[in-house]
């Protein structure tokens, strides 16, 4: 059993759902814009995970499609707004939504998908006792990625984010949804609690593995270039795990240096590239890599009460995933 | 009974509702932008219209503040990501969200009060046979606002738009939410089918009274002194009932004045005055004014057959307010 090819299995299956339920509408241009991003593919973890997670526990997949479809709406609606809100111009390999359709049309069409995402849980099989806990639950999750993006913007104004603050954010911002996702697949899918608890465990651990290994990527994908990803991000003065722990680590003039460079938008190339040395020196990018592998082997671990099954073992190889994946 | 004093009776009333649901949080400059406009105020005409077709049908007010501070969330949300998209500065009088807190923080405030009016709906008694009905229609309107919405753009960009086309688009962006705060205050108050029918059918003809008063409005108000409204509704190619009758209308010389100053946003002062000049003279102004009436008198007659009660009264006295006031 490959892991590329069971999540590309679901993945397939997922987007044949997702462009029925995502069809053509009137007017032309705010449909051709909601539709823009959620048909351009992607890895559809969250999507993946809810079907894994009902898997484990003998859920039926077709019967969660609507939860599915809602997770990866809601991800997408956050991503346009996102990209308006960084001015980011691609996505996907592909213009971001703004760019191609005006910024006015891409907050409309993030706000259809929002829309859409809570039209699809309607389509979800009400009768189960937890339904009305697992639909508030998709809107406590908004509350929180809209409270960890204004964080994430809060903390680029601020010098020092201790690692608590960080891992608060990154929870909000990225792994409450991968927490609600694993968890939501496996009440619906017929869990009992402590197995619903267990993949929710899992979900909020592997997150915030994904998460770390995220900016771990950003910071070394290109680091031989230097590229515009680590520039924006040293010049900006985004609170990864790696800037954290360099903040909160260095001393003397290191810690000059990071006070003086990092977060100075007028940062030169040269200046950037000190920087990024001192990441290096001070073991800050060695120590955000163990911490992704550490909550990844926590993930795992969670899971262990689960029933031995094929889907158990691809939530395991998932979240080794999480942090081997290099994109 | 005094119509003023009633609505400021239950606005009152909603307002101190809406301060205990809309309570500070963290990040404070997230929760203090979503709270910005939601607590600055306004007539509350949607709760209040809700509150009073639930009245109409003898229902219970209390039982459906949920639903009422959903709406008016559901409005707010529209608004703040509405005047991001219009740049506008100001709002109920303050600095419009996007002013006051940056687009980023805006959008994002925009999207949180999204997801609280569904935690709203979540407080209502789900009980009510119809309940799932009542929250999807809310899921509906707001694809129907965005629709609306688009659809006013893509109309600036043309040269002529029907009368049908109008009506359809106000129809989307104002009058399918009056519809449905009338419909479901009276299905929660406990509605019998017809009673529900005929107050959604007088939500959908007040509203549309209310836009074309609204477009007649900022064609009058200031137009004396042919102020920055107008010039701007001009300039822009806004399609209000007023350009729309003009340009369907006019023949000759004017069709051709109306061709080349209409829309141009280099229109000079003395342009402007001339195309305001002749929507008096085609009688445009006038047409939309009696529409607004026509579709009142039609909302008022639709609610022939409710029992007659205070709240009926105050029905029939807000459809005539909708077209008598000055803002």
């Amino acid at each position: 059993m490959d892991l590329k090819q069971e999540l590309s299995k679901r993945a397939n299956f997922f987007n044949t759902e997702m462009e029925k339920f995502l069809e053509e509408g009137e007017p032309e241009k705010l449909y051709d814009a909601a539709r823009h991003l959620p048909l351009a593919g992607g890895k559809r973890l969250r999507p993946v995970l809810a079907m894994m997670s009902c898997e484990a526990v003998s859920g039926e997949v077709a019967k969660i499609i609507p939860l599915t479809i809602a997770l990866e709406l809601v991800h997408n609606f956050t991503l346009v707004h996102d990209d308006i809100m960084d001015n980011s111009k691609l996505r996907r390999n592909l213009a971001s939504v703004h760019i191609k359709f005006g910024s006015p049309t891409a907050i409309m069409a993030g706000d259809l998908l929002f829309a859409k995402a809570f039209e699809s849980m309607h389509n979800l099989n009400s009768e189960c006792k937890d339904f009305k806990n697992v639909e508030y639950g998709l809107i406590d999750c908004i509350k929180e990625i809209c409270e960890g993006q204004q964080l994430d913007m809060d903390f680029e104004e601020r010098k020092i984010i201790s690692e608590d603050e960080y891992i608060k954010m990154i929870l909000k911002k990225t792994a409450v949804f991968f927490q609600y996702a694993a968890e939501a697949g496996g009440i619906l899918g017929g869990g009992n609690r402590e197995q619903s608890n267990t993949l929710n465990e899992y979900g909020k651990k592997l997150g915030l593995g994904f998460q770390i290994h995220d900016d771990y990527l950003d910071m070394s994908s290109d680091a031989k270039t230097l590229g515009k990803d680590i520039g924006n991000d040293i010049r900006n003065g985004k609170k990864t795990l790696i800037a954290v722990h360099a903040l909160n680590n260095a001393s003397g003039e290191d810690k000059k240096i990071l006070e003086t460079i990092f977060g100075n938008r007028k940062a030169s190339d040269e200046e950037v590239k000190k920087v990024y040395e001192l990441f290096k020196k001070l073991k800050s990018i060695e120590y955000a890599k163990n911490k992704a592998i550490d909550f990844v082997s926590q993930a795992k671990k969670s899971i262990e009460i689960l029933p031995d099954t094929n889907a158990k073992q691809l939530l395991l190889d998932l979240a080794d995933y999480a942090i081997k994946r290099e994109k």
